[in-house]
């Protein structure tokens, strides 16, 4: 598979231009002299939003955009079904393990947010939806949904909440962050993405999924070190579980519940991926309450 | 319990001032006369950081806040534990639903980010983790970091990435992002945060935990409404798997694997709260490729 770049190329910030495809592929902003998408089953890096596609949506910090294939060229219309592979997966998987990717407007795209001439790096977005739809032409196209990394959310609106029966205005606000680095990608794939707490292995249609969690937490004031022994891949389920402290390892790798006394079992280790055990002793300390677990 | 306002209150913007806990307590922003933290079992809506604790860290848009209890109001100092009880239950369960919490600075705080005199009301913050500590006099403390919702995420650093092996340099994004809404906190307490789909509910130091998962999906291009008959009351695991696809809810409201032909059980469904059938035939349509299911 090829090497890929996630996130901006040195000397290259937002705002870039470049006079055609061939300059913009040499930067390596964007690689394929062609391809509107540049990724594979691996994950996607970059795209191109120049218009050619009949159903891709700009809005400026959010785009709706179309994968790639089953296009006439020339016409720009759908001629054929898209189907989840290539790069239309690669968006997906990109989705899925939440690397940043790379957009690049070119003219043609859009007037509101495209330059007139050549092409223009936008700086980095995020996929957070895939979809499929019948497109204007009457085909199935795959859609994806990408939104501004920078574009912070809007502040909520106020609700009143009277505990215990359902409010009514309507209030979005971030509720769980999950992050992944680097790092993060490595250990998940040194497990094949299979939870070490409970042996699940989450299949979606763009692959396996699992989350990253670092055992002593990245940040203050924590400051964890991203290292792969502080980190362990598990599933969504576990990994909520184990942040706020409902679970824990303790000294002898078992997986124990708060107040209980009956261990969960081992937790799942592979020699590919040796732990710092030290840092269960900080997660235990710090995230688990001696309230719950005396 | 009380009736709270979670998000800011109309009329008191980020930046307003305030003379003094009087005439902040009048306004709604923060309603007690007293307490650091507005809050009880139910969520906090908002907390004043004036240094009245010791262990408080202030870093502009990251804030390490220290729980309420067990100092002496005079010395400021720590006499004894604090408890997962009252407001700093609050706190925790506001990290678990996702609700914004208004932070209010006063002269006393740390000078770099804090007015002079008075109080101000400095914008919302989102609870993203709690532990326990023992504070700089001895005692047990709890521990809240909460970061301000405006506040984005910076680009990650970019990172080459060896598909198979841990790649090395640190990068951060947002992986997935769960949006709560306030509907949504209706349709987890009608359903005692229980996942429709498995049963299953995750029960954390601070409380039950479940997400809410919109059956055609909020924002552009679904534009799903934000009702109550088009949410669903799930778990980590299954809302990343209905999300993707990868399960679907088929016409007599069994649950269905995509490739599979035998069906995973029905949908939990309570009479309290009635669904919006219609809405999982868009998300069949959308959300579930017939490449899969076929």
């Amino acid at each position: 598979m090829p090497k890929r770049t996630y996130g901006e190329i040195p000397g290259f910030p937002p705002g870039s231009t470049f006079a055609n495809r061939t300059e913009l592929a040499k930067s390596q902003v964007h690689r394929p002299n062609q391809g509107g998408i540049c990724g594979g089953a691996d994950g996607a890096e970059s795209i191109v939003v120049s218009g050619g596609y009949v159903d891709d949506e700009d809005y400026g910090d959010e785009i709706v955009y179309t994968g790639q294939g089953g296009n006439d060229p020339s016409t720009k219309r759908q001629i054929a079904d898209q189907k989840l592979i290539l790069g239309n997966l690669g968006l997906a998987r990109s989705q899925l393990d939440g690397n940043p990717v790379r957009v690049i407007r070119g003219a043609g795209g859009d007037p509101k947010h495209s330059p007139t001439t050549g092409l223009r790096y936008d700086g980095l977005f995020r996929v957070v939806d895939h979809w499929t739809a019948t497109g204007i032409d009457g085909f199935k196209i795959w859609r994806y949904r990408l939104v501004a990394l920078e574009s912070a959310d809007p502040p909520p609106d106020p609700i009143q909440s009277d505990p215990g029966k359902p409010v009514s205005r309507v209030e979005t606000t971030i509720q769980r962050l999950v992050r992944s680095t680097a790092k993060a990608v490595g250990v998940k794939r040194l497990h094949d993405y299979t939870c070490q707490i409970c042996g699940v292995r989450l299949i979606t249609p763009a692959g396996a999924y699992a989350e990253a969690a670092h055992i002593r937490p990245l940040g203050k004031p924590h400051n964890g070190p991203d290292d792969a022994d502080n980190i362990l891949c598990l599933c969504p389920n576990h990994h909520l579980l184990f942040d706020t402290g409902a679970i824990y390892i303790d000294s002898s790798g078992q997986v124990r519940e708060i107040g209980s006394n009956s261990a969960l079992g081992d937790l799942r280790v592979t020699s590919s991926h040796p732990l710092n055990w030290a840092q269960f002793e900080y997660h235990r300390k710090h995230h688990v309450s001696d309230e719950k677990t005396d």
